[in-house]
């Protein structure tokens, strides 16, 4: 049973997030990991329960992929490229495999990440532009990046962050490690970007985080608020959450450096 | 009763089309006229057939709009930008107005079009990007963009393009001026960008053009294949027509200057 590692995309917007979710062992949503597992089975001509495929992060309903990571063994040893095309064929068009490589049996796709980088597209038209209403988060009131420049340091370093979790979260500990936290403008798209590094993240803690974010950079927050939100471990301070439309996981970090057989 | 004059854009993944479409007097399909009517009525606190929202283009089922043109007459005078804010209020978040003028009673949006300005955007990855998979079109065979662009001045000028309508065309003449043909490649986007500028379009025309232009750039047509499509005059001969995702009309020129009342 060789095991492969495949890197994918997906439109969120029409996806009930990525797990799969069952009642009395009924799938009942549409989600990523039930369209990969229909798909991998397909293609091995097996019923479907029998490859599960196990994906890096379970996220949310609307949330969008460049670089999901997902794991599965397959009963019979192919090209990696066979299986990519093989899966792209199966596959509705909002997924797509972008790469698949063999991996060492013990390569888990969730125990093994190192590192979690997410964007977040927010757009600053006064309404929403058509074309980016599935694709972006909107905030169309006054909007200082100077000041969400400034609050970004105060997110870096290991903290606890329970202010900044959803009340479904339900992790051991809301300690995690943020390594990289930037806003890029782009003025010509009239819409600005942050990136988001780190170890883990907590349930809808990014869009928390870019909500409290968009807070500061309007003046309805001092600009130095987040050090007080870390400080108080209070759910209930830090209320709106940015849409799902404008996050995207972007790339998964692995560990130990993938090994070919 | 001030006439005004809007920019459209609009996503046309879910409309039917531009048109209203009634049977027996009831609206069956959801159109961007039907959208645009209601918002300008209510807007006017007037009955919904009160106030005819007239388009430069009837765009077809699935093909967008950076740059649609209207007019409509209200029955107060206010500011455009008032209009622009209140339309935007009251319309579904895959149509935006982007600007609004008032202008002479006398314009009216489709007569007076003077040149219009399509995009088709291609994308040629290997398999669909769920990004892309409503706003392009997709060819993923060999493609040689030096036959395509050999091939574009062959469109240019007033020809009979009766080879290039879909059955459905009613116009009297068949006879149309393309003045601009053109085709960009983003590497970067794994992407190829057509531009067409011409008085008016047949029925399907552009979706034709670019069918048979892939066809050329694949090769399964003579570079010069164009000459030929225009001389037989037979509809039958190019079969191929790109997909709506891919289209976008992107702006309608005016032969008279606007005028600002």
């Amino acid at each position: 049973m060789p095991r492969y590692k495949a890197v994918v995309a997906y439109d969120g917007s029409e996806f009930f997030g990525f797990q799969v979710q069952t009642k009395n062992g009924v799938e009942r949503q549409r989600t990523v990991q039930g369209e990969l597992n229909r798909a991998v089975n397909q293609m091995a001509k097996l019923p479907t329960p029998a490859i599960k495929v196990v994906g890096a992060s379970r996220t949310d309903t609307g949330v969008h992929a460049f670089g999901q990571v997902v794991h599965f063994d397959l009963p019979f040893d192919i090209q990696p490229e066979g299986v990519r095309k093989g899966l792209n064929t199966l596959l509705p068009r909002d997924i797509m495999i972008k790469q698949v490589e063999k991996v060492a049996d013990d390569f888990h796709a969730r125990f093994n990440t190192h590192a979690k980088r997410y964007i977040y597209r927010v757009s600053t038209q006064d309404f929403t532009d058509p074309f980016k209403r599935r694709y972006t988060g909107h905030f169309h009131w006054r909007l200082d990046v100077a000041r969400i420049q400034a609050a970004l340091p105060d997110l870096l370093g290991e903290h606890d962050f329970a202010s900044f979790a959803a009340s479904g979260n339900q992790t051991a500990t809301t300690v995690r490690t943020i390594t990289r936290a930037d806003v890029e403008v782009k003025s010509d798209e009239q819409e600005i970007v942050f990136t988001f590094e780190g170890n883990a993240f907590l349930y809808n803690q990014i869009r928390i985080m870019v909500g409290v974010l968009l807070e500061i950079g309007n003046g309805r927050r001092d600009v130095h608020d987040i050090v007080r939100l870390i400080a108080v471990k209070d759910r209930e301070q830090a209320r709106f959450t940015a849409p799902a439309s404008g996050l995207y996981l972007d790339e998964i970090y692995y560990d130990a450096p993938v090994v070919d057989k």
